[in-house]
């Protein structure tokens, strides 16, 4: 059986992650799970405060974006499948810029999101294998891709 | 000795898969063996079922075609030699696909099918390492390049 | 303003390569159109009558088809867009293949067919960027992607 | 001299294309500038409008957006250099798609935005070479980077 | 029309390469040709004549190979098909090598011999497009490629 | 400590691989050693004993040289460093193919031969890492490589 | 968990691997780290002592050069990270010929330097996902990045 | 006759540059030459100049760098041949990191040099197809490898 390594992409302030996580460990799925660090000060923080304060807010979120991106985008290459989680909170352009990153590079997008959010996610939708309202619907495609097993 | 991986695309309603399979366990050749879901319901209906139904027949068979893709493309990918299968029946032109897809990525084409179909699936063969007519030959194909012992 | 290649691939027995290109000229579109030799008996022949015969029909039309596949090839790999037609006879599996190429080299796809072939069509409309059932509507997209003219 | 080629992705309510385009027709700059098609109803209704109308929004919109997908694609491909725009309005998530879009392929990013957004556009501004805050600092980059000159 | 282009690598003792461009001409064919530099001495001695004498042999070697390595390389990387000749004398490894390196890249290839080559060459005209014994055959195969003419 | 994987491509008539595996294994290197099958009749026979016999030379080499096209191919693309060893007798083009694939592909080459073949392998040679006269030479190169031990 | 790969680049006269590796172990992190050989008259004497003398002091270097890059590119590619470090002596280059080597390839880059150098580093760290001043942080930032804990 | 492209790296104190075009003019190469902005000053303060002065050196070093990356990048990645000059001050480790760059991307690369400096550059050296000592050299390489001709 094939092994399979899928990123979660994108929202941070619900349990969206540990939904799949779960579903799939219940399900027995052959999946590792990569995620971004979900800690939102330590994200913020990370460059700062590792390589040292910046006055300048610019330069202070620059530093930090890019220690981020070496996790980010290493993991993004190295799975199979990227899972990009839009909430209906703020304005998300790193989740949307992940998926653009994860498209270009061929990998296998599914898109999680409300329906309310259709309209303007419909050219990120349009780029995806899949789009998914629920964390369950997501375990549920992730079963059937790396199983074969469909539950319906 | 090197690990192999062999996918094995094309014809459903046969036990070819099967045969490959157990000719390779048999003599013991170091290969793991991938394929597309082969239970042609779940694969019709896995896009529907899982992420919502559809009315209009197109979309229905949209969001399947797209969730076994996230399946195939990967398992492709990942694959040192691609076999695809043509059998007399159906359009078959999701393996004919598959062929052209595993082509342009470099992969070791072997194409499996009755001396009847040579003249139509010509630019098909012409794309491939070995055409083949039976399992048995390609499993000895594989002990070939695998384990470098050929069995006149 | 940007020049454009379309690569033209598939049925060969109508004149639905002609409406494009007309249409194309109709309304002045910046696009450069490819297509592989569309006379069948050149195209079943080239590799015998310029290689050397052969008497077993097999090699006749391998030397053809790989012939064939330099034009073929090339091209598409040379194409922004890869328009692919699917007519209601004959097993077309070149037409499948080279959809599945152009897929995997990252060419946006646009798939022209009767409705009447969606399902056994369905994995290659699931690779493609637009789904057609007309030449006019493949011009007007073409239309709409290269000038920005959308003519509803 | 060098040719260059230049993407101009994002906000499309207000005329900062036009600000740019202007700007380096005076600078006599050797660029060649792409865009999608920013007539909003147009680019929303270009899928249904050309392959068939869509009782199902999400559909409707699905198909609009790959058919933008092949100019964005195919552009963004063929350019240099790729400027994204944000706006203090709408998602914009397209916007961020085609900023990831571009990093992944290594193209040069010039980000543009307001300093307002300096925070959530931060993982965007950190895959960019420049970060501009006005179109005519966008001019100017373009000026030194094409021309070697340095408008202070 | 599409514009194509062939680089003509192997043997230089005779006028093959000649007879091709010759051919091409005589019949339109809208191909530009690349050749190695095929003065035989200033081959040899380009790197030493240039860059300074060596008086071991080995290095003397080295140099010139290298710098004819600059123009073989580009030259290959920038052609849609590679012909290659070999004759009956010499090692004529560097046109073998040309032809692996030229095959990795995906170019198309159409290998030139006599038949009395065919065993020793098996491995080389396995990765060939079409295997011709004449030139006039290359012109013919160029021919129905770029332009679609079968001359029977 | 990282793992390595080598090819060891070319002459099948010495002993050289096994000197060379021999000393790797004495000096207990990190390496894993794929070759090409180097029972000379198998690998002439292979397609035609597997496949089907055929009446025409040219095409019983063909089917036999793909076949063994698919463990060369994909081994080489599967190693770190490619080892080309050339011998006084026979026209070994399959050798100086695998050293351009190879090359084509970035793979670190050594290439091992007599003196007395320097001139006509200086493109070869000019291609390569490191150019040896002995097994032994290569057995030290690779501890030096993987392990960093310089045995003087 | 992931699985990291960190390749230490540049100086060799001080001992920041050493603090680098041990640091990682001290926290437990999931990394593989690869080096150059850092044994000066090793890395220098390689190619000749193994390869044969040269009385030519270029081509004595040249040799060694050659062998050491079959190590440094091969692990390079290998690595997921790449940290280079520039001390206050010697010239260096081949630090920043790895840099622009890993830059090329998509790595992630990290640059340990003195802020003494910053002026004359400035292409360097402009390439960099992070630039630090001392091998503790270097630590810090890979815990931040495999761990995602953010030691303040 | 095939059209080329150089990019010149490297030192900007001497007027190496200029006789290198010179020298190419006067023998009518078909070469296109690139060049990085060689005005010193406007080459530290671009980034500040355009998109607003930093007071902490390392960001206004860093802004600028990045803009001069635009060019540097996409130039180098449009040249067939990379010529890097070092000079015998500064540290110059762009250059280095632009010979690196380019290696990496496969491009030609030939290194202009004083012979004092051969022992730390070898393994910049190593990487190229020529290491000449004067700009003349430069030219007749050049004019070899784009016309074939051989001044000695």
């Amino acid at each position: 059986m094939s092994e399979w390594t899928v990123y979660l992409s994108g929202e941070i302030h619900t349990d969206w992650r540990e939904q799949i996580v779960n579903g799939a460990e219940a399900r027995d799925l052959p999946i590792t799970f990569f995620s971004p660090v979900t800690d939102h000060s330590a994200s913020d923080d990370c460059g700062a405060a590792i390589l040292g304060g910046e006055d300048n807010k610019f330069w202070y979120d620059h530093k930090g974006a890019k220690v981020n991106a070496i996790r980010t985008r290493t993991l993004i290459e190295q799975s199979d499948i990227v899972v990009v989680r839009f909430g209906d909170q703020y304005k998300q352009w790193n989740a949307a810029f992940d998926a653009g990153y994860a498209a270009a590079l061929g990998k296998s997008l599914i898109i999680l999101h409300d329906p309310a959010l259709t309209h303007p996610l419909k050219e990120v939708d349009a780029a995806a294998q899949a789009v998914a309202e629920t964390p369950d619907q997501v375990v549920r495609v992730l079963q059937y891709t790396t199983q074969g097993v469909l539950q319906r």
